[in-house]
């Protein structure tokens, strides 16, 4: 392709962008299709020839928009908000167009030193000291993935420069919440751990970790000769966004040696809002932090916030440093290779400045604040509803409900009932939700902040949950 | 930011990315930029108020571009290809403005099955049969680590699943040539198996590994009673290309019940010319195989295509199914959440499906053999050249050469005189390369294939290496 035809095609497909975000609202928010049949309308076979990039367009229309469920659309209420503001559009544009690796300091100066000052500046927003220093990381999943494994080399006093973990004489334990993200699992599973060496901590009626609970587990794996090695609070789990006490827990790793990550990829954005700062109370004793950017503030993905303590201890675990690698400035400058899991980086702070530059904090802050206001109208809405009853405290922007007709007991015929709902509002297409189970129960999950809803759309979301339950009665036994 | 507005800065950003890659020759390869230059232009704090758009632009061009290091540029000859080929910005753009989240079916079901289709069309290309299925990875790095994972729990029936690595009472192995890329250990070092488990194979003088060695060591191994678990072969080692014996390794790894994982990652992209294959003979005796399009294949970062053989085994390894990610259609469908590390997942197949529709397999084709001609030239011309030496064979479009005057030997001092060199010529701005040491010698390493080299910018690289040897001449004790 000619620099003229990139720029033909390029302009077109700005167009085409602006287009879609407009005209959003008029498309099902998750897509309809049925399995298999985007790949129905698709060749089996590579092309030999080189197409137009305009047939390529046609293509994006005719087969790949129904495939997709609009994460940007106005009446997105499942999961967590994923806002691609169109700022990070622009910036991911410029990356792709500048396209360079930056691995090292050398192999793109800039991008090294614009991720430390906005990940400096991000520190700021959310009111973190000068003692954490802050590195992109790709998903949640990916930084908590690290921090256990900086866990598990501070434990053993790297291991893995020895004979690894299969040389441990002395099991090591990971404790979080039973209401953590199932990446925290996953991630005590691949660091080598083991199912057995993970205990999931009981939560309260607000669903937050018991600190008498964890104490007790961490004394009794004490007495049984494993070692507590590393304990994962959440802020804002993904269930309910409850608050782990973050602060009693830090108390009790501290006491055992343990490492406190927290992780607040959800609620973490909410942080820029200084009246939100007590539901982290005690952050400052954490040894690392992960929160996510490309989900509330705006940025599109991958952009996940991770803060340590310890820069050095993270470079041990991580860095290797081979010939190839080596460069002359290497003593004087971060080479973010050693600060994460993979070796190539793209430029991805030019996302977080992008957006940060051209909203403001006060922009920022401003639209959180709407959603949260937003959030407490539904709230309103369900606790002045006789038949609906909500599960969770509304901290932030997600509401867990329930609804529960008059005479209704709990029990699987309740549970379909309000999988239902949900399933009937989702394949309405003018709001998606996510039904999930919390303590046992099937819930419904609201999750507000789309950077494009405002309060009509949370009006209307109300309204057709009430219409759906309405109209799908409870059966009678 | 307006729709509108978002047409406007969008158009002028298109068009500066046009004029930025027609005009790149001009600008130096390698950023001049000395540590902190960049940071020292940019606030220490965050923004209050928003800015235009356009100030962002000024401030990209002011402070950012000076700090780039271009991998796009016609001089570009270090590391490795990262070709970001205009269909690749444009399916990054595209990607960006849809914000979809990939990680299961359901949250953009086109995402899933676009992938499962050109991931289809790249093991075609490639020539691996059906009974490999490919899915995308971040890096190449990271596609590693997950074979490792895969290994250690394929060795260990799914020891993660209990009392993890720790719970284990045979140790695990890991064997790699001493010339895999420093992914390898840093993979072997994160999975648990620790640094003394790792066995770096001796290699020939072509630098692959000598398959008696890596019997030897396994056989001493087992008598030790430690466990053969994975061998890593490398078709494309990072210093020299050199190509292991991926049959022969095959064998061994089959013999003991170990995993073989093949790091193609520079070279895979190769193997879409028949005329290549050989250099992966026994390819289909692999468990797992990565080769990387955001190489030299022209899809920008981050995408690495990671091939297995059993995917049941890797869903095992690496998947959670909490109440909250479960879809009504996940019996029918693939959640690629579950085939790799990180939950999220942005919609990255959008890039090898432009630039595969764009370019078309004979496109690629034939640019891939220009860049393996121009190869061959400047092989002639070192060959012929009596003060050069070359330390590898040339497989592809990377030569190892070292610059040798009349009279010199080998040590220290030689090996400065090829480092100046190297500095030299990435410090005139008109070409980039890595020097590297292969051996225990100095070497001065070229990489051909940036989208834009012809010909003449290899022509002007051998000029400029002549031109540097001269003028630094080997210091007279």
């Amino acid at each position: 392709m000619t620099a003229e035809e990139f720029r033909r095609v390029g302009h077109a497909l700005v167009d085409w962008i602006a287009e879609y975000r407009t005209g959003i609202e008029r498309l099902p928010v998750m897509s309809p299709v049925e399995p298999g049949a985007i790949r129905a309308k698709l060749s089996p076979s590579p092309p030999e020839k080189g197409s137009s990039l305009e047939s390529i367009t046609e293509d994006l229309n005719r087969i790949i928009l129904p495939g997709i469920t609009h994460w940007n659309h106005p009446g997105f209420f499942a999961y967590f908000p994923s806002n691609t503001s169109f700022s990070s559009v622009l910036a991911d544009l410029t990356a792709a167009g500048l396209g360079a690796q930056c691995m090292s300091w050398q192999t793109s100066p800039a991008a090294t030193e614009l991720e430390e000052v906005v990940m400096d500046w991000l520190r700021q927003m959310v009111g973190l000291s000068r003692q954490f220093t802050g590195v992109i990381q790709g998903f949640a999943s990916t930084a908590t993935l690290i921090a256990l494994l900086c866990a598990r080399e501070r434990s053993t006093n790297y291991s893995q420069e020895r004979g690894g973990l299969q040389g441990e004489k002395k099991g090591l334990v990971v404790y979080a919440s039973e209401e953590s993200h199932s990446s925290v699992w996953k991630a005590a599973r691949l660091a080598g751990f083991g199912k057995d060496n993970l205990r999931l901590i009981p939560t309260d009626e607000n669903h937050a970790v018991i600190p008498k609970k964890l104490e007790i587990a961490m004394q009794e794996d004490d007495e049984r000769g494993l070692r507590p090695c590393a304990v994962v609070a959440t802020t804002g789990t993904t269930n309910s966004l409850a608050l782990d006490p973050v602060g009693d827990m830090t108390v009790l790793a501290r006491l055992w040696g343990a490492w406190l990550h927290v992780d607040a990829a959800m609620a973490g954005t909410a942080m820029i809002l200084p009246e939100c700062r007590w539901m982290w109370d005690g952050i400052e004793g954490a040894d690392s932090i992960v929160l996510n950017p490309h989900k509330w503030l705006g940025t599109g993905s991958d952009l996940s916030a991770y803060f340590v303590r310890d820069t050095e201890q993270l470079i041990r675990t991580m860095s290797t440093n081979p010939a190839y690698l080596r460069t002359q400035h290497d003593a004087e400058v971060k080479n973010f290779r050693d600060w994460g899991l993979p070796l190539g980086r793209r430029f991805r702070a030019l996302k977080l400045w992008y957006v940060l530059r051209e909203q403001g904090v006060a922009g920022l802050q401003a639209r959180l604040r709407r959603d949260l206001q937003n959030a407490q109208w539904l709230m309103a809405a369900v606790d002045a509803a006789p038949d609906w009853q909500r599960t969770a405290p509304v901290h932030l922007q997600t509401l867990c409900i329930r609804h529960v007709p008059a005479g209704a007991t709990d029990g699987a015929e309740l549970d379909a009932h309000n999988l239902r709902i949900a399933e009937a509002v989702n394949r309405g297409g003018r709001a998606y939700l996510t039904p999930s189970i919390l303590k046992g129960k099937q819930i419904i999950r609201v999750s507000i902040g789309a950077e494009t809803t405002e309060r009509r759309h949370v009006e209307a979301l109300w309204a057709e949950l009430e219409a759906a339950a309405r109209s799908l009665p409870l059966a009678v036994k």
